[in-house]
């Protein structure tokens, strides 16, 4: 067993943004040869969590919250002692607080790291001036005010998309089958980034958002933009990769880059 | 605990090559919803693995098999059938045999699969008509004749580059703390690419390599191209990628793309 400790990932929700999250991981340390990087193990068994947002809307009865214990607890017992979750949708309060519970009482002592909570805390430390913020996510994410809740509690606003646009652009862009990410992502396809793009244009220029908010981790694939329309673009999964290796070795966190 | 087979990674050898083989699983799989895909845990433990190339070459007596077994031990602890490890040095025999030596040894039933034997397979497969096949690899792979040995069992010949382009060339891309593939990877630096694309058009144009192996998990981030002057170019990565999703389910493994 190793002597440092080790980052646990919760991937395969979906498969891709778990390996995404890894490799934030790896572009957030200050690292020049193997060795210096931080021990990590990402486990992603799309199979064992069933779809968050389906679940969310009452689309299905399959509760993905099992599945992510389960992740969690084989995460620890390989020596992980805090976990990030590659899925914003999986923060939802109906689902995170539920996990939270049943990992407490099952007796694990690891740390899951709450990513809509990092973000707020990132953009008050380095976009204090923002208060209203622009949240691209999936269905469930918005319906359940994942954002929403816990941005009221740290004096920000959440700005959602008018509901078409969220049904139509967003979610399409994600799930759709022929285009969405989650079935073509090496690359994404021109539709569904044109989709994402039209949709952040909407918050910024009809909706009022001083900042926008990737909150599914699937859409930095599709954007990576740092600025749109002069405004902050925040990757969530960027947010919590940092906040998994400031939580391990601080020393190593790179500084970061506000780009331009 | 999942039901369906879980692919075991080992990772970190290096980090970026460990999340590499994990994106060319997923690639290298039939699947349109997040659930249709392989289940996969990925071990990404640099620090517990010292570098294999110091060690074949002489340069520390810092043995990376110990970490190496670990690493294969967790995996199968949570449940992983089959294994790949994303670093063509860690299967010269010197490591590799000690490796799978010391699992059954330890009663480990894990089925560790051999990239170079499934590279050969593979260009047998698709490339019959190539006999000489030049090997971008580390000092160490390329040192130990990890590449021939197993070449030549398989009426393959291995063709190397000469030393001064594999010191300069090969071996500064892969390893420079300034401008090599594992210091710089995101994007891989200009120097590094150039370097690689040199030495591989020193292989087919000055050495009479039919065929190019990219042997070290960390070229493929450099050269993506399928063909160089004419001649195919095997990411021994995707390689494993596909022997792993084929040992799962064969079914799921996509059709091998030509390209051209």
């Amino acid at each position: 067993m190793p002597q440092t400790q080790i980052i646990g990932i919760v991937g395969g929700v979906g498969p891709h943004a778990g390996l995404d999250l890894g490799r934030k991981v790896l572009e957030q340390t200050r690292a020049t040869v193997d060795q210096e990087h931080l021990n990590m193990v990402l486990l992603s068994w799309p199979r064992c969590v069933p779809d968050r947002t389906a679940f969310l809307l009452g689309q299905s009865n399959d509760d993905p919250v099992p599945g992510m214990v389960c992740c969690v607890q084989a995460l620890e017992s390989v020596g992980a002692t805090v976990a990030g979750i590659a899925c914003n949708t999986a923060h939802a309060p109906r689902l995170f607080s539920r996990l939270i519970a049943t990992l407490r009482s099952s007796g694990s002592g690891i740390v899951v790291i709450n990513m809509i909570q990092e973000v707020a805390r990132f953009i008050q430390c380095h976009f204090p001036d923002v208060r209203r913020v622009g949240v691209l996510a999936t269905d469930g994410t918005v319906t359940t005010n994942t954002y929403g809740e816990v941005f009221s509690r740290e004096d920000l606003t959440s700005v959602y998309p008018d509901v078409q646009v969220q049904r139509e652009l967003v979610h399409g862009a994600i799930y759709d089958r022929t285009y969405g990410i989650k079935a073509v992502s090496s690359p994404v396809s021109e539709r569904a980034r044109a989709a994402v793009l039209a949709a952040a244009t909407h918050l910024l220029n009809d909706k009022g958002a001083e900042a926008l908010v990737l909150g599914c981790t699937e859409l930095p694939l599709a954007v990576s933009e740092r600025f749109l329309h002069g405004r902050p673009v925040v990757d969530a999964g960027m947010v919590l990769a940092r906040a998994l290796v400031a939580s391990v070795e601080p020393e190593r966190l790179k500084p970061f880059d506000m780009g331009a």
